[in-house]
């Protein structure tokens, strides 16, 4: 039992280093961690690049077998330190980080599944678990709960600019056929989210006048449109800051309540005069 | 009198399935039908990818008979349902019904009404009545009212834009002339509006420096006054927000004192207890 | 001197068809204007249109005649209608009246001046004045104001993007080099301002790696600091709305002070008990 | 001592010359210098237009020596005038004056160095300095105070932005490949950050249907997010600006109620004069 004890003590402590990030083990290994993945990113990123890919081969080769162990013998150790390996395993990082180790093994066996490393810039999302960004963006986090609540509107929006999109792409494409790069409604559609959300790329454009006036058309809507979303947020999250104002720190002397308004006199809860202390 | 009686109790069960979503058989009758709707959608879309319609001519004209017939069957069905026949087919969505309808019928007829089929797009704005998608919006609809109390506002917004580009349209035709794509004050106006919604799809583009610079100075602008809609729908919104503010709507029976904070027992004001009535 | 009374109520009159609208005479006189402005600019567009003007060109050189005879009586009966024709003439709108209409007569004389009828487009900004349209905005005025009120703040922030453009333009020069199109400073810069807008024309773009880095760079500071324009404006136009809110529509019985806060028991001004009718 | 004392005059004079603007001898200066950056910004602009430099190839160089030795005797003059020089050489604008003023001096040493010149750009910055342009955006800062308060998540909000291009960019690179210009990944993420800002070159653009599916969901995703800078920076000034409502802190010596109106001289609450203190 002892030896039992010592082993669970083993691996409480390895859960510590790898899960948490309070003691000065866990915070460093979350920053090599991260060092790593910001440079197998960065190494991914070179080997995409032809000309550097043809020099540095065997070096980019040899630095992939490096992360790759590393990132194995990573996911051995979360698994080991976990009581239910489950919960890691099947879980969104979980899942990552076998999509970003496996295709380096796979390249041995097939050839062409090497391009799959680029998986591994889905691990750049661990960044956010590790730094805690969300911790920054407030204490109150009432940016979140601003998205939150207009979560649903935004969808709403978003799913009509879509349908919008699909109707005058259909239209467009009546209109101009596919002489003028409008070749199909799929095309067209792609053209009309192009152009409504501002992008403008202009690999295909109007060019009968009555295309590019429906196009200007389109071109105003989403200019005009653009309102929509960023009135919703600024709102809600107005409508968050806010909470924090009309209400006075005054703490009732009898029941102790607070958030009374601004100009109370008496507590609103037990009717105590807030200001005969 | 009871045959009547029964006919008449067909026709409304007929009206609750096809009208209302409250029973199970009406709910199934939308959903069938907007599955119908975005299956026909997805029909036209493919049909017009021409490599696709080269493959699966006769499939796809097969399918579109298919969808014409249940199209068709509804039509009537609607028609039938409802008691006053016409404030269906002069209604917005019987209009649209009839044109997603009609034009396959056409296409026996006359060559080359096939391409209207894709009107059937249009069809897609019956997504909105039935997900009832404005109930998601707001109970209270704060939204709806924020766009309504702003739509004369950005109406007026809209057209100044409009004017801005025809002006500086016919100036850019002016400066920049034919040579450089400005070839008509149409399309120097149609290139403005581009230019002035920050879309820029490049296809014209200033080429001497005063073009450049009376470009670069309307980009700025385009850039700048983009902050005007957005600055009315959020300001308005907000409006609208803070009418559900976490005040409720008591007033005490003694002092009448207002603005007691949700779930206040007593009256700020005068310390009365405002339940005991 | 009957004679002379008699003068001056026709000119009276006239002053009151051409400069008001209150009359009917007086309504009809700014809508058939408005039309004839309409008109005017639609002419313009298609002479424009060298396909149309091959073809109807004396049909459009008549109607310009037209327009242009038409134009230059209202141009005489606004001197005649005015008391001190010098506040007209020299006033915007009697600029560019003038503008509008002497580039026609000019073009018998001189070859190649025809192109300044184009001027004729800024008589579209007498449809503000026609329709009243600042009065749609809204009865208080509130955007306006807000507009005001950022005026200053916007043309700080359009400063600072200006002069961030052209640093960040030079230093493009610099990295790119006339071998990619950014050939000179002027260019460089404007195709930073394309860029910082969101514009993106893509008539010139980075083709150096570290090009491309910095334009990533100058996208995303556009993309953050198009914040700060409606920002301003959001946050000065809920400024505006929210004076019409805190305040209620008593006056006193006493000295007639309005503008009391809601919740107010005595009059700000007088302490008269405002309640005490 | 006497001697040292006029000395430390001289230089006191020197000092409120150069480094203040409160006399009208330190305004001139500040108006000359900034005439002299913005002459040698706009000279800079034109040498590095080739047909202009062939022709005005020694006039140009001539004005160069000119502004060179200006802005060398004021570097000297601004080491001379203050107490510790150190402060100004290692300052921000210390730094920027010596390097606009350094190479044209090596451009007669070395070849090739004459285009460091264009770095007299950031001399520009010096604007807002002269000019005291955050004075302008008003007395209380209330915009300074805002973006300080919203850097942090503005901040978060672009690594989250860079973030999703990174991933969305390797997909692309994935999906498309080096056939249609997305040949390397960091290629895909410059194009993926030209798609999400909205700004969209189209110097590279999808060309397969899944690629300009994938296309649209990072535009609209774009076109959705850029709701949330803008929200932040509304929702942070609004709540900067509430501050200076047109309430005043006046506490009624009797009833001891706040709140009231600016100029307000009778307490809203009792009626006691407020003023009579």
């Amino acid at each position: 039992m002892n030896n039992n004890s010592s082993q669970k003590n083993w691996k409480d402590k390895l859960h510590e280093i790898i899960y948490e990030a309070d003691t000065p083990a866990g915070k460093s290994f979350d920053v090599i961690i991260l060092i790593m993945i910001l440079a197998s990113i960065i190494l991914v990123m070179l080997e995409s690049v032809s000309y550097l890919n043809d020099k540095y081969a065997s070096l980019f080769n040899a630095l992939e077998w490096v992360i790759t162990i590393v990132f194995t013998i990573e996911y051995f150790l979360r698994i080991i330190a976990i009581n239910k390996p489950k919960n890691y395993i099947f879980s969104f990082f979980g899942i990552i980080d076998l999509l970003s180790t496996v295709p380096k093994y796979l390249s041995i066996l097939f050839v062409g599944t090497h391009a799959l490393v680029a998986l591994r810039a889905l691990r750049l999302l661990r960044v956010f678990r590790i730094l805690k960004l969300a911790r920054f963006i407030g204490e109150s986090n009432n940016l979140v709960k601003a998205l939150k609540a207009s979560r649903v509107k935004i969808s709403v929006f978003l799913l009509a600019v879509i349908i919008v999109a699909i109707i005058l792409g259909t239209v467009m494409y009546l209109v101009e056929g596919s002489d003028h790069g409008f070749n199909s409604i799929p095309k067209s559609v792609y053209w009309c989210i192009v152009t409504l959300t501002t992008v403008g790329y202009g690999d295909i454009s109007p060019e009968t006048p009555l295309g590019q006036l429906i196009a200007s058309i389109i071109m105003i809507l989403g200019y005009g449109i653009i309102a929509v979303p960023t009135g919703i947020v600024s709102a809600e999250y107005t409508q968050q800051v806010k909470h924090k104002m009309p209400l006075n720190t005054q703490h009732c002397s009898n029941c102790n309540a607070d958030n009374h308004l601004d100009g109370a006199k008496f507590c609103h809860k037990c009717g105590e005069d807030l200001y005969n202390e």
